[in-house]
This record gives C-alpha cells, structure tokens and sequence, in this order.
C-alpha cells in the first residue's frame, strides 16, 4: 500500500496551479523555474484558465483539458479560490495538492473553517490527499523536485535525512546552513498546519523510504498524536533516529504555537516522557540538532554507554569535563592495557585519563594523534570516541584528511571529531570531511550532547516501545472507599484509619487506632484540605480530636456555607519521607505517571519525573534516579534508607490501578506517599480522585 | 605610574632569547617572521651566544652585547636555560621576560619549583616582569606586535575588545572565530601559568588602555583573586564589561584545572557570586562568549529592562518565547500608542504584541521592515531590541545594509540582529555587518543571553561594587552561648529556651517553656545532631523529656565512648517555614552569604542561594527571588505569607556579624531559621559554629 506522502514526494506528474508570472508575489515562477533548472523526470504541467501560453509552454484552462489524471498539484492561487479549483481536480482525478496559502481556519475563522471542512470533504469523496495549507512545499532530492519557491534550495545535497519542519521559512535557512555543513538529504516537507497530511504521514514514508536514514523534525505541535507515537514506534524498531526541535516549552510560547498553526504545543513536561518513551531525540536549539543529525548521519551507534575524549589542549579537557556533567554523559577510566599502551606517547607530566590530553608534541604529528585516537578507540569501556579536531580553515590549514580516515577504518565505534568553537566551512573542508570519513561537530557542548544521543537512541533501540494495550474491558467508576481498597490490595497500603461521620465518633475511633493520629475532613467541598484547614495532625488525646472535628466544621462553612461533609477520617500518624505519587491523562499523549517529592511542598519546589505509561520496573527506577530528592531516599543525614523496593512497587502498582480504570478515572494522586525505612513499605496517607469529566474540564 | 604589563604589550624594543631555525621547534623563527610581517615600530633584536647571524640579521651573544636596556623578552630557550639567561638580562636592564615554556613548578616538581622562585627573587631585585610560563604569547594590535607562533594571528582584526586567556591554543582558534564574526582586538594576551603577571595585571592594563572598551577572558583559575575582583571592579566602574569562561564546573574539571595550570578553580558557586558581585558577565561557552563580545562591541548599552523582539517567522517567535524564559528576559507588552502605529503594517491574523511577527508581506520590503522595527524601537517600554536579520550568505541574497544602517542611526537603544541558525560569514558579509551598525548574532537563544547580559550589567554599573570593609578591630572569639546572645541582641529572635545539664533539669525546664518542646543533646561530639539522634522533638510531657534526654545520652555514648556531654536543651517548638541561613569565607573569593531550603533536606536538595559579602537589601530580596522554595514563602496552599521582612533582616545582620567576627569564625550557620507567618518573625533554633581553623581544615 502506497503510503499517503507518496504522491507529494513521489509524483510522476504535477500541475502549477495559477501558473503566472504574478501567482502569490511570483511563486509560481519561483517554483515552475526551480524544476526547470533541477529537470525531474516527472511530467509538468501548467494550469491557468486565462492563459494558453506562458514561459514557452502550453497552458491548460483546468485539470480535466489535460486528459490524464495528475499526481500533484501545487495551489498558487488565492485561498478563496482553492476549493473550487481542487474540486474540479479531483473530480478530474488529481492525487495530491500542494496547497501553498493560509486561511484554511488556523485563525480560527468560520469562512476558513469552511474551506478547510470542504477540502477535508474532497479527501473523503476522492482521496485527494492535501498537503499544508499555510507552507511552503517540498523536495525531493532523488527525484529531483524542488517545489519551494526559492533558489537558496538549489544547493541542498542529496543523502540520508529525511525532514519534516511545520514552520516554512526556517526550513530552508536550516537546510541551508545543514548543507554547508555536509548534512544531505532524502525528502524535506515544509508541512505548514497539516489539515489533511500530518508530520505523521511524512513520518510514515521516511521510515518507509529505505534511502533515508535519520529524521529531523521541527514541530510547534503534534497534531495527531496517535498517529505520530505509532510512527515513531516504527522509526524506532527501523533503527532511524528522529531528532526534534519543538517549540511551545514557556506558557507565552505556547499559546504562540496555537495561533501560529493551530497547533496545541501541550505539556512540554508529558512531551518530554514521550520523546522518552518512543527513543525521540529532542534539541533545544536549531544548531544542536545540526551537529546531532551530523553525528546520526555517520550511522554507527555504540554499543555502551562509556565515552573516551582525546584532545590536545588542557583548557579544552577542563571544559570537556565541565559539558560531559551537564550531559550526563559518562567518561570511565581506561583500561589497563591502554594507559600502558599510552604511556609511551604522552609528554612529561600528561596522564593517561579520560579526557586524555595527548599535549603538544602528539598534536602536531597528525598520524600519530590517529594512532592514539585508536588505542583509546580499543579500549572496551569506550563506546563512542570524541577527538579533537577542526575543518581546515582558509589559507593557515594544510591538514591532511588521511589519518582520520586511517582512525576511521580502524573502528567501528562512533568517532566525532570536534573544534573547540564553530567555524566556516568551505567547500574545500567539506571534501575533507568526507574523506576523512567522520563528522566534524562544532563546540564541546553541542558534540558531547550528540555523543549523548547516540548513546540514548542506541539504548531505545535496545529496550523498544511501551505499548498501551487497550483496555480488556470498561472499568465502572468506584468510590472513593472502593478505590482505597483497590489500592490496598494491590500492596499499597494505607494508614489505619476509621471513617466517621460525628466527632465524637472520630475521638473513639482515635482511641480504638492508637495516639498520635490524623484528622481530615470528608468533603467535595475541600479538595486541598490544607487550603481550608481541614487536616489536624498529631492530636494526642481524644477530646482534642473531637474539638479539631468541630472547627473543621466551622472552618468550611465559614468558607462554603453550602458544603456537604459526609464525615472525618481519622489516621495513624506516619513517618517516612513524603512523596507524591499519581497518574493521569494528558490530553495529547495519553496516560502517565508522576512521581517527586510530597507534601504541601511539592507544588513549590516542582521536583516531579514523569513517564508515559506503562511504566516497567527500569523507567520507574530511572524516574526515581532524576529526582533531586533521590539523596533523601538513601541513607542520609543518619536517618536509615527508604524503601525504595516499596516505591517502586506502588509505582507500578498505581500505574496498572489507573490504566485498568482510565476509561472513568480522570486524575490520582496521592500526596503524601509516605515511604518509610527499608523493609517498612510505603503509606498512601491521602489519595485524591479526579472524575475524567471533571479532570478534563480543567 | 605604568601598567605592570606595559613592556609587554607596548615594549619600544623587544629581544628573541634563543633565536634560531630550530627553537622550540621552530617557535623562534615563527615569532620573527611575524614580527617582520606586521613591521612593528618596536626594534628588534635577536640573541643567541652560538650565532652572530641570522636571517640576515645581526645576533648578540647576550644582553649587555646590545648596549641598551630592551624593554620585552621572548624566551624560546629551554626551561633549564631561563633563570640564568634571564639574570644576566636583568642585569643588563631587561624589563619584562615572555616565557613560553612550561615547566615551572606547575606539576609540583621541585626543580621547576626552584625556577619559580629564582625568577620572583629576579623580578624583585631587579624590577623584571614575567608573563607565562607555559603561555603563548601576546597580541598588540595597534602596535603591530604579533608576539605568537603561529601564521594564523595574522588575520586578526584592529578593534576595541581586548582579551586575556589563560589558554594559549583556545586563544588563537577562539581569536580566528571571532574576527571572522567581525571582532576587533585592542590586545590579546595568553597568560599561561601567570607566575608573575597574572590577569589582575592584564586587566589593569585593558582598563587603562582608552582603545579597549570590551574584555573577553578564558580562565580556568582566579591566581589572584583580590587583585582581580579589585581589577574587576575598576573596569565596572570605567563601564568596559569583563565576559568570561570558566571551566572547573565539575568536580573532575577541577582537577584537571589544577593540574594544568596549578591554578585552584575553586567553588562554582561562589565564583559566580563574585562574577554577579563585580559586573562580570559568564558564560558557558566560547562560542556563547563570541555572540556577547558582539553585542557589547557594538557600544550600546539599554536603560530598562525591557526588550522588543521582531521576527516574520511565526516558528521563531514560539522559539525566542521559550528562549526568552529560559534567559529570565522581560519582554514588556508594547505601549497603546505603539500598538496602534503597528497595526497598519501588519498581515491579517497577526497581533501588534512582543515578539512582534510582522508576517510574509513586510518581511519581503526592507525598508518598510525597518520602519516597523524603528516604531518599536521608539516604545518606552523597550530598552533592548532584538530584530531578525542574517547576513547575506553566497550567491543568493542581494539585501542592501541601508535599511538596517536607517534602523540604528534612527535609536540609541542596542539594537542586534539576529539569525536562526549559525552561518558562515564571508568578508562581503562582514562588510555588510559594519555598514548596517549592528551586530548580526547566531541563533536565537544566544541572542537573548546577550540581550539579558547587556542589560545586567547596565544594572551592575548603576549599582556599583560591594565594598568589603577591613575589620575595625580584629574580635574575640566567642562561645557558642555568647554567640547566640550576639545573634538574639542583632534582631535574630532564637526561641524560647534553657541550657540544663540533667534529665531531670530538662523535664523541669519543658514545663517551664511550655509543651510541646524540643530536647537537643549539647555536645562538641555530636555536630550534626541528627545523625546521632541528639534531637527530639514534640515532647509533650514531662516524662517524655527526661527519657529523651537519657537515651540521647546512650546513643551518643555508643557511637563515641568518650563523647562530652554539656548538657540539654529544652526549646520552645517553632512552627513555620524552614529555611538555611549560614555565612563563611571561600578561601578564594572571601566571605559570602548563603540561604537556602532548610531542615534535613537542605543538602539533598540544594536550593540555594549564595552572594559575596556585604549584602545589601536588594541583594538579600534577589536571593531570595532565586531559591525554587521562593513560593514556599508567599501565601501558599491556604497557608499565611511567611515574613518575609524578617528572613531579609536576619540576612543582613547575619551577614554583618560575620564581617565583624571573621578573624576568628570560620562558618556560621542557622538550620533551621523557622520563618514564621508574616508580622511574627524568624526563630533561630539550631546554630552552628565553626572556627576559622577548623573550618580550613576542612
């Protein structure tokens, strides 16, 4: 089955339609003169009802005085014309538009709505597919179709990235400066607000197209989020990366993405997991995913997580130090075969450590750096080597390309090569480049972050996709009690504790569970108890539980004079470590779980980890491992260690509990998780239930 | 009086100790050929007592041969041969000595050691300065002295941004980078080991010289440090800014600092109080540093905090939102009157709000896009203004700088522009940046770093540097009880408390106090008095204080046999806030200031905020701004604002007690300083003391 991209990328023949030296500020000139000057073999054609002859060339009134069915058609007209045009197209057989205007309803307007409702219909009826509106167009290098309406695009070089940008014009400055860096490339969408063909379509093709071999994405938001996981679950399982710039991250930006494109940018924390979960590569900047794509480009991927530095200047190793911490990149000792194997070729006073600082005189003998850029590229704790090294530059550069390549061949690990800054590149260095048979990454930051990535993706690879199974069958919602039991008896247990409805019935059950205990409020009324003061902890006696029972009482009715109470837990006090610990649905990407440190703190400080789920034993304990609080879960300060065991059995616990349930349960939190010491398991002192109507009208 | 580096940089005659085809490696002839390239004013003269000629030059066999003092000696002799040579160029007048070997007691070795100091015995008998060891060479570009190694400093430009790296090899590729962006250079220096001269020196001389008005430096440690901050602080005041990258971040960083130059890195944090204490502005990279040394090079420094963006990319208006957050910059809405002047210009569906998205149609008419960002420009609210523009780049782009040259004349607001990505720069490009007066950045979030730099330090100049006061009178050191006296007596409540010296006694005093209290064990042997469970907390009955105090006397006994036991303390029991509030010398930048996130958790999770001593108010509100736990002391979750006026008081009179006692106090810290409700006060329950001794020993 031919993929839905496949008559934009791959078209046998295309229409401009609107040929004229005026179309959208000469745009269709621009297009209809880059495929001249790039000659594809697929067929052109011209359409212009008004025109008979234009640039040397027939020109056909309408789709169907062609006489042939027509794979692509690019819209240069006016977006109030496009409807009626691409009705007749389709009736007429065309496969594909190009539609290159905006107001197709991005905007939010109902004239434009309409258009896009209309278009959407064409689909349904004809299959037309559409591709933008409100882009720029595409190209495809093999088949040597440059449908962008700029010259810049005549340099781009053909090779293994694949790209799909939703912004139309940093496409082509990105493509630019990643060509004069020696990126090449498959296909590139310019994919503007995807009314019809999303970033998952293109997605689908790439993975599919066996030239392309790494995917470069620059998103605001995912517009078919189903759609878009199961594409990245298939780039995965195909072993191509997909690296990904999205903006969206600040609230401001956010709402930007949404009027830009109609795009909801979503919660960038549950992005994040979900870039996780699907072995998704995410840069921060446009350059960083130029130096990453670099290092993809290349195609090895270690097969450990040991990184080895080889450099020839002390400042740099320093630095080098600094940027492999921020990256969580990890620099193991070498062995003890290659620091005797060094030892020989280090200047006085050098030690044989990673970084390895090789000092002056291995740097100026170029085959010598090689050779011991390949002792250390030996070295089984290294999977990924990183060696200091620039592009020739100007007229001050006579370096040979051949004892990197001669490094190259000797390895089958990763090598990037790295400068200390960025650079030009010329033409020239590019040559070297490619004969030196390694990427050349500019600045330390950026090339340990890529080693970084390389060494993630190789791990996603290894560990595959979560897969949400559908759910066996509708859970029914359950009561607050009923869940607390639920949860109990999947091992999360609970403080003792009695529900009553009177304070005098609160103080006997206080001395039925034993001194200290807890008193909270029952009511919908108080869902943050803390915020009406409806929790009392710590009451020692019975008369004090009674009275703390009556001022809540008085408390939420002086707050909500209409509250219902239906009554007061009363808890054995719990000591441990506070964390909270809850599910939820986001609405782009699906289920997750959030643990991070609890209690009224937890809001404030914001140190939470989340994962998509399901979360499996690893992710659980990796979520742990990114909290700051991890120190407060060991032995610390004389206090004995936590049960870890016991968090992240209700970790998994929780997550299975919400899966099961999320066809009616919104959002569960409990806060606080009380983890005790070792051996002593966990307390779900407070769990809060959201209803999934209600969790969605948030 | 001259600058100690100015027979360094402004030599009238300078020396080549050891000239020779073969020096160093060739280092020798290398220097004289730069020197013959750039044709200084400076004479020249070449020593060496095996030659009499050279290069067609005459050779001196030593310095008294020449006849007259020589004011710079480049030393490309080996180590072994530097102290010797150098006294009889002492002897015979030599000013100041440039010596690019290493091995000078950087390693620790004793013989090197002795170098060292033979040449600090030459500088102090015979008033001769040295730069380096283990350095490259220094740059002066308006005397044309070119005093470095390589060809490739040929090419650096005449400007006004002078810099001093410790790093002799970053030095030249960070110097060609940055004349290829279209830096100028004043001075460059690469300091080496510095074991005279040191960047304190270098500075002093940048800030004298009425040509340089940006300082740029790579250091991996501060040799000097009062010297520099004293330097630092003469460059603010003279408005030249200092931006400086310092490795050593990292634990392993640090250590690979120190090994390579035997300068101390010294503690990240505190470096970056001194750099936020004195104007400096860091920055992570060298890259990061090229893009600040352009905004600052251009002159232009904002009067508000406030900063306009102009893009026609709708992607990069989402992106700068993220990117802007991220650099904590303001981006002010823009005023009625500027919103209405804009709207004209502006495409349907976009809004007249910052960042301004000006659409395809204005982008597309340079003049008319500047006329849009001059409108911005003039909006009060906009200090900075950030504008989106590259440089042409090869054969496709044709723009005229008119339209951008028309843009910076019509303010005297910075104005930078700025590119999505990086680019290559060509000569024609550069020529472009210096006809539009602007400075064209690389990549949108360096920009706003740039833009948050420029403003900062604008701010550092109006608030000038902390002045450290000597001590009136050094004082006595004080007990603990004397101390807490001191504290109370300055405003810092302690509470309600007795010190007793038996169980018995405390059951006594917590009935006095009142329940429930706290029961801490006093001990010199128990300093952290959680891990030893010296404390005990919400004893309610008499009973329960006297057990407590028996079984802390036990637990204590069997960790430490012969632990003192002083006695008890029974406290009131505070209810609040926890937080940290301590103060302490660093042994490199002195005495600072430090709160933060307190109680048990205040290791683990590092919410912390540090700042150079004296701290005025201001500062003691903007450490507090900076702590993650800031929401905590806002109303909060129905809790009461916690007083915030009583943690700032409490600051500042820590801090002022910490001055007057520094001669014998080494570290003091409050944990916890209970911030109570607003209007109630701060309670300081546990204060530590360590003496100066003990605390270097550490």
């Amino acid at each position: 089955m031919p993929s839905n991209a496949e008559h934009l990328l791959r078209p046998k023949s295309i229409a401009i339609i609107g040929a004229s030296d005026s179309s959208r500020g000469g745009w269709a000139q621009s297009l209809f003169k880059n495929i001249e000057y790039a000659q594809p073999d697929a067929k052109l054609f011209l359409i212009n009802p008004k025109r008979t002859e234009l640039w040397g060339r027939k020109v056909y009134p309408n789709f169907s005085a062609i006489g042939e069915p027509v794979d692509l058609g690019l819209c240069v007209i006016p977006s109030a014309a496009v409807v009626d045009t691409l009705t007749e197209a389709a009736e007429s057989g065309l496969r594909c538009a190009l539609i290159y205007a905006a107001q197709f309803g991005e905007g939010g307007d109902a004239e434009g709505a309409a258009r896009a409702q209309a278009l959407l219909q064409l689909r349904d009826r004809y299959g037309l597919r559409v591709s933008g509106p409100n882009c720029m167009g595409s190209l495809s290098l093999r088949e040597r179709l440059l449908l962008y309406p700029a010259e810049r695009v005549r340099a781009i070089q053909q090779g293994s990235v694949g790209i799909v940008f939703q912004s139309g014009g940093t496409f082509q400055y990105w493509l630019q400066q990643a060509t004069v860096r020696g990126l090449g490339f498959s296909y590139a969408v310019s994919s503007g607000n995807e009314l019809d063909l999303t970033m998952a379509d293109y997605l689908d093709f790439l993975v599919e197209d066996e030239n392309t071999r790494v995917i470069a994405c620059l998103a605001e938001g995912i517009r078919k989020p189903d759609a878009f996981m199961a594409s990245a679950a298939k780039a995965l399982r195909a072993g191509k990366p997909i690296v990904i710039v999205k903006g969206g991250r600040s609230a401001r930006g956010k709402q930007a993405a949404a009027s830009h494109t109609g795009a909801l940018a979503g919660d960038d924390a549950v992005f994040d997991a979900m870039c996780r979960a699907y072995g998704i590569i995410r840069c921060d900047t446009l350059d960083d995913m130029i130096e990453t794509c670099l290092a993809f480009q290349a195609g090895r991927l270690p097969d450990n997580r040991g990184v080895g530095i080889v450099t020839f200047s002390g400042s740099s190793k320093g630095l080098m130090l600094d940027y492999a911490e921020d990256a969580g990149v990890d620099l193991p000792s070498f062995s003890q075969d290659t620091r005797a194997k060094l030892a020989p070729h280090l200047d006085a006073g050098l030690a044989a450590e990673n970084p390895l600082d090789v000092g002056a005189t291995v740097a100026r003998q170029y085959q010598r750096f090689a050779d011991v850029c390949k002792i250390v590229a030996a070295d089984d704790n290294v999977g990924t080597l990183l060696i200091q090294g620039s592009l020739p530059f100007a007229k001050f550069d006579n370096q040979d390309p051949s004892s990197f390549a001669d490094l190259a061949s000797a390895t089958q690990k990763p090598v990037l090569a790295w400068s200390r800054t960025a650079q030009n590149v010329t033409d020239e260095a590019l040559q070297f480049q490619a004969k030196a048979g390694m990427p050349f990454l500019q600045g330390m930051p950026q090339t340990v972050r890529a080693a970084a990535r390389l060494i993630r993706f190789a791990e996603s690879r290894k560990l595959g996709t979560p897969t949400l199974a559908p759910m066996a069958r509708p859970s029914t919602p359950l009561s607050a009690a009923a869940m607390n039991d639920l949860i109990e008896q999947r091992g999360i247990a609970l403080p003792r504790s009695r529900f009553v409805t009177t304070a005098a019935e609160a103080a006997r059950a206080a001395e039925e569970i034993g001194f200290p205990v807890a008193l909270k409020i029952v009511s919908p009324d108080a869902l943050h108890k803390t915020e009406v003061g409806g929790v009392a902890l710590g009451l020692r006696r019975a008369a004090d539980v009674a009275a703390a029972a009556d001022a809540m009482t008085t408390r939420l009715r002086q707050s909500h004079a209409a509250a219902r109470i239906d009554g007061f837990l009363v808890q054995e006090i719990v000591r441990g470590l506070e964390l909270i610990l809850g599910a939820r649905t986001d609405p782009i990407y699906g289920p997750f779980l959030m643990v991070g440190l609890g209690g009224v703190q937890a809001e404030a400080l914001r140190d939470t980890a989340i994962s998509l789920l399901p979360v499996d034993e690893r992710s659980a304990r990796a979520m742990l491992q990114s909290l700051r609080a991890k120190a407060l879960l060991g032995a610390f300060r004389g206090q004995p260690p936590c049960d870890v065991e016991a968090v992240v059995a209700a970790m998994l616990n929780l997550g299975q509990i919400f899966l099961e349930n999320r066809n009616w349960l919104g959002d569960i939190e409990i806060n606080p998780l009380i983890v005790r010491e070792i051996g002593q398991g966990v307390r779900a002192v407070d769990i809060r239930l959201v209803p999934r109507a209600q969790a969605e009208a948030h």
